[in-house]
C-alpha cells in the first residue's frame, strides 16, 4: 500500500514482523517510523485585563490571531516550552502560574497543553512567525478572526477561572474535536 | 556523523537544508526523521482503599511493580489512553475521575500523564506485560521495588490529595529528573 506521503522515505504502510499495528516503512531501507501524538504547549498571557495574541504570518490559518503556542521540543519541559514559544512568537517573558487546559485534537492525534501566564511587563513584539502581536481587552478580542477552536476554549476557559488559585485544568468542551 | 543507532534508516545527524535543528537522517534515501517528546498516559488506580500495581514482565525494570501506564496511540485522547493500559496491563475497567499530574523526563523527552482513577469491581488480572497484579494497602505497597521515580512520586501525590475534587495538577518533585 503506498500512502502518498511523499517519494521517500517510510511511505509504504504495513504491519511490521513482531507488531500488530500498521506503521509506515521504507520499502529501500525498511525503517520503520513510529508515528506518535504531538505535543503542543502555550499559554493565555495577560498584562493586567489585557490578553497577548498575536497574527500568524505563517499557514495553516495566516492573518488570523492565536495565542502562543507551538510543538513542544525534544529535552525541555512543557513549561520551559511554553515560555520558549511566548519569546519565539511575541519576544515576550511570560511568567506562568496554572495549567489552563489539556486540550486533544485526536484527528490529527495532538494533545494541547495550555498554561494560564502573565506578562510582568508590557514589552512584546512580533516574532518571525507574527505579523502583529498586541494587548486586547476581552471586549476588543478579534472573535472572528481568530486561528483555532482551541484559541476560543482557552480563552474562554481562562474567564471561567480568572482569580482562582487551585482548580482541574479544562479540557475540550462537550463533544468537540477541535477541527475547523 | 554516524550516531550508531542502528544501521539503516535514518541514522546521520545533521541540519537539514532550511532547518536550524539537527536531525537524524538517511544517508540512503535523506528521509528525516524528526524527533518529538513522547507522551505517556497512566493512572493510579484504587479499590477501596488499596492501590492496583502490575509486576513488570518486560524490560525496563522487568520484575518490579508499577503503575498501569504506557506509551499514548495515535488519534486517542489522553483519557482514552490511560484506560486503554488498564486494560492491557491489568485486565482492569477503570474509572478515571482527574488528572493527578503530569511529570517530565528531559533526559528522554517523556512527558507523563498520570490520572487519578478507580476500579468499581475488584476485577484484574495480568496482561501480557505483567506478570502478577495485585491489590495493596498503603503499607503494603512493596516500596523497595517499585519501577520507576514516576510511580513513588504519583503514588505520594494521589496521598497528598485524597478526598479532594478541584485541584492543580502535580508536577515534579523540585528538583526531580525522573531519571533512576
Ligand atoms: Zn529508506
Ligand atoms: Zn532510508
Amino acid at each position: 500500500v503506498e500512502t502518498g506521503k511523499g517519494e521517500r522515505g517510510p511511505r509504504v504502510r504495513r504491519v511490521p514482523s513482531g507488531d500488530s499495528v500498521e506503521r509506515l516503512v521504507c520499502p529501500e531501507c525498511n525503517f520503520i517510523n513510529y508515528e506518535n501524538p504531538l505535543m503542543v504547549v502555550g499559554a493565555v498571557v495577560t498584562f493586567g485585563d489585557k490578553f497577548l495574541l498575536c497574527k500568524r504570518s505563517i499557514e495553516p490559518r495566516a492573518g488570523f490571531w492565536t495565542i502562543p503556542a507551538g510543538y513542544m521540543e525534544l529535552h525541555e519541559t512543557p513549561l520551559d516550552g511554553a515560555k520558549r514559544e511566548a519569546v519565539e512568537e511575541a519576544n515576550a517573558a511570560i511568567e506562568i502560574d496554572a495549567l489552563l487546559a489539556i486540550y486533544t485534537i485526536p484527528r490529527i492525534s495532538q494533545v494541547q497543553m495550555i498554561y494560564r501566564a502573565s506578562l510582568p511587563e508590557p514589552h512584546f513584539s512580533p516574532g518571525p512567525e507574527s505579523t502583529d502581536v498586541g494587548l486586547f481587552s476581552w471586549d476588543e478580542i478579534p472573535w472572528q478572526e481568530i486561528a483555532f477552536p482551541t484559541v476560543h476554549w482557552a480563552l474562554n476557559h481562562f474567564q471561567e477561572v480568572r482569580g482562582q488559585s487551585a482548580f482541574a485544568p479544562f479540557t475540550n468542551p462537550e463533544g468537540a474535536t477541535g477541527t475547523l
